[in-house]
């Protein structure tokens, strides 16, 4: 086997295995382990003794001695909105003071805030406001993000974040897959016409999207005081029509009939969940919707009813999670925090949120073909982290313990040695 | 003002003021700030227009400039247990699974677990184990530690900690404030003899300890499944009697009088207090004692009754936060995560979440007057932090936005720039 990246001497190899049928991943530890790659692809995985009969170094190669550490599978984060100008430090000190979430947003604050922020900003500002937090993302350990438009809420503006949502994917090691989401909110403009804002979207903003080929999915923010399930109904089938591939955030706040609408459109996800019934997982799992978890905003917006992760996952649904990061309900990029709260506040095992966090988050963004573990014929993007099993990914919290993070094939990140 | 080190430019520097009572301190910002040290000791504090006509730099000097960036001081982290051998992963899991930490102690687990590492470890042993974890701790903006002895349990072990101590003490930049916490469990050989144990940490551990001079507090684990209130008053007054400093876990699981015992005996610091009540913040603050939350290992554990802070502060106490780093209960070296949840959990805002984690975190060992302030005659301990301003530290969460931390005058972590 030819190769021109091997990774040898892994304390722990530890990923998820791929499975066609939709179901929870089975999970594999392989100590002392070895993995190979060539032209970014994964050509072998076994043990390093068996390296040298099965794995012939191209020149030149890389080779990583990974003696006393964890290999595992990058970081598929398949929630987040990474594209924006200015922060919103202002608000989570007034939540800390006692206003909500939905104050704040009713008070003219949260999303819409963002939105003004964002449409004065040039693409080149928003691009330059975006590189430091794709290299967080990569430094922890992420190696594809989904990522939202949904704060320009209108034609040029939307547009505007897609095409700066293509400009990073080519100019950083991250892969970005884009997402429509221009029912986030109602912009300022429409506040007291909806339904003429649902109608731009459908007409004017889907349209134009799919023929400029900006997104792979349309997403919607479904919530009673936002886009109901009708207009998420409305919005969703213009969007499958038009062809794109379907996401919803659902049952975030309030259960609004999202989770079911899901199933009942073929979308690939439905995110958020803190307040679904096992009816909705049962036509959830019968329709193949990836449930998406969001510990991180839960935390953040001080709230303490975390979606049943532990019962939907023991109910037979490939649980993921990813971080939402966004500057009003979670500001982190960090996916081992994520395993932190998916261990903590979801009952996840290490291995079930190291799964959530991979394997299931690219089957989230349909990719469970390319991306998640680490098998023969996926993407070559690895993490090596400095730790002597996965399970210290999120006991040992609120630090990063990646040591080297590969991306097709390639070392992108290493961790400054003294 | 003769300078050898200076820092221009900052967008914000915030930072709590030092005063001679007991009690929350004021909290200053200054925009397009300066300041500048000399022999590691700060001299000047100003706007940076003013920088020239006060500040003469030698030569050799430092320079940074902090524009767009914020400057804050180190943080003084009063409560860590950092020296230990192994981690305790599976019984994090064990947790997850619905284990509770008191179910793990009482079956041999918890820290006796580690005890049993510790003293068949070396100090080389302790000593490299030790030090990433010391090297973790500055790169998130720490750079003083209180450091417990307490996985030894017999004379020569607990003195082995106190060693490591004293000798990473002077290896690394990180300063390190020795504790003896003899009385932390009851080893597995005074398993059935807690009060031969009591008599052991009285009559030779504390004389042995204070001849050698290797701590400069005394502490103990009161709870009422280890050290009872009695225990903890004969253990603390032979302490008091020998001429430690007192330190006290008080009110962790249960209430068991550790705050009362603490403010009656003078006690610099009661810590945990999760199950305080007014009565005894009433006794402590007429007692000076310092309050030291540790929300990090509410978390942790799983836990949702959180000391409370916000009320505690009102109450007019000057209450300190820390990381509580240890392998059982608290996993954790960063600060920066400690904010956070000081803003989430206990409801301080992030000015009073950074006062608890510097100055009040000094008041809480001794060190007032040196450390845990940017103020004209304290340590040039800093920290330059990659962010607008100091809400970021606990908004941007999970993540390490240090970009330079400055211990006694000199650059000891630069974050790597690509």
């Amino acid at each position: 086997m030819k190769a021109d990246l091997l990774i040898t001497n892994a304390a722990e190899l530890a990923t998820p295995l791929g499975h066609p049928e939709f179901k929870p991943a089975e999970f594999l530890i392989l100590h002392d382990a070895a993995v190979a790659a060539f032209r970014g692809q994964i050509v072998w995985v076994g043990p390093s003794a068996e390296v040298k009969k099965n794995v012939q170094l191209e020149t030149p190669a890389q080779f990583v001695d990974a003696a006393g550490k964890t290999v595992t599978p990058g970081f598929v984060d398949c929630h987040t909105h990474p594209i924006f100008f200015g922060a919103r430090e202002d608000e989570f000190e007034m939540r800390i003071a006692g206003k909500s979430y939905e104050e704040i947003a009713r008070a003219g604050g949260g999303i819409r805030s963002t939105v003004r922020k964002v449409r004065k900003a040039s693409k080149e500002e928003l691009i330059a406001a975006a590189l430091p937090r794709l290299d967080r993302f990569l430094a922890l350990g992420t190696t594809t993000i989904e990522a939202k438009s949904g704060y320009g809420l209108s034609l040029a503006d939307e547009i505007k974040l897609l095409e700066v949502i293509r400009e990073l994917d080519a100019l950083h090691p991250l892969d970005l897959v884009p997402t429509f989401l221009g029912a986030h909110e109602i912009p300022d403009e429409y506040r007291h016409n909806k339904s003429a804002y649902v109608d731009l979207v459908i007409e004017e903003m889907i349209p134009a999207v799919r023929e400029r080929g900006l997104a792979e999915f349309c997403d919607i923010f479904c919530e009673s005081q936002v886009f109901d399930a009708a207009d998420s109904r409305k919005i969703l089938t213009a969007a499958r029509d038009a062809g794109f591939a379907l996401k919803i955030h659902a049952e975030q706040l309030t259960r609004t009939g999202g989770s079911a609408l899901a199933a009942e459109l073929g979308a690939i996800s439905a995110d958020h969940l803190e307040n679904t019934t096992p009816d909705d997982w049962e036509k959830m799992k019968a329709s193949n919707v990836a449930p998406v978890l969001l510990p991180g905003a839960v935390f953040f917006l001080g709230k303490e009813r975390y979606a049943p992760g532990r019962q939907m996952l023991d109910f037979g649904l490939p649980v993921a999670v990813a971080t939402d990061f966004n500057p009003g309900s979670c500001m982190s990029e960090s996916m081992p925090m994520m395993l932190t709260l998916s261990c903590l506040k979801l009952r996840l095992t290490p291995a079930e949120a190291l799964t959530a966090a991979t394997y299931h988050g690219a089957l989230a963004i349909q990719r469970g073909n390319l991306l998640g573990t680490v098998e023969v014929g996926k993407k070559a993007d690895l993490v090596i982290w400095d730790a002597p099993n996965h399970k210290h990914l999120p006991y040992h919290f609120g630090i990063n313990l990646a040591d080297r993070v590969i991306k097709n094939g390639k070392v992108v990140y290493e961790k400054p040695h003294e």
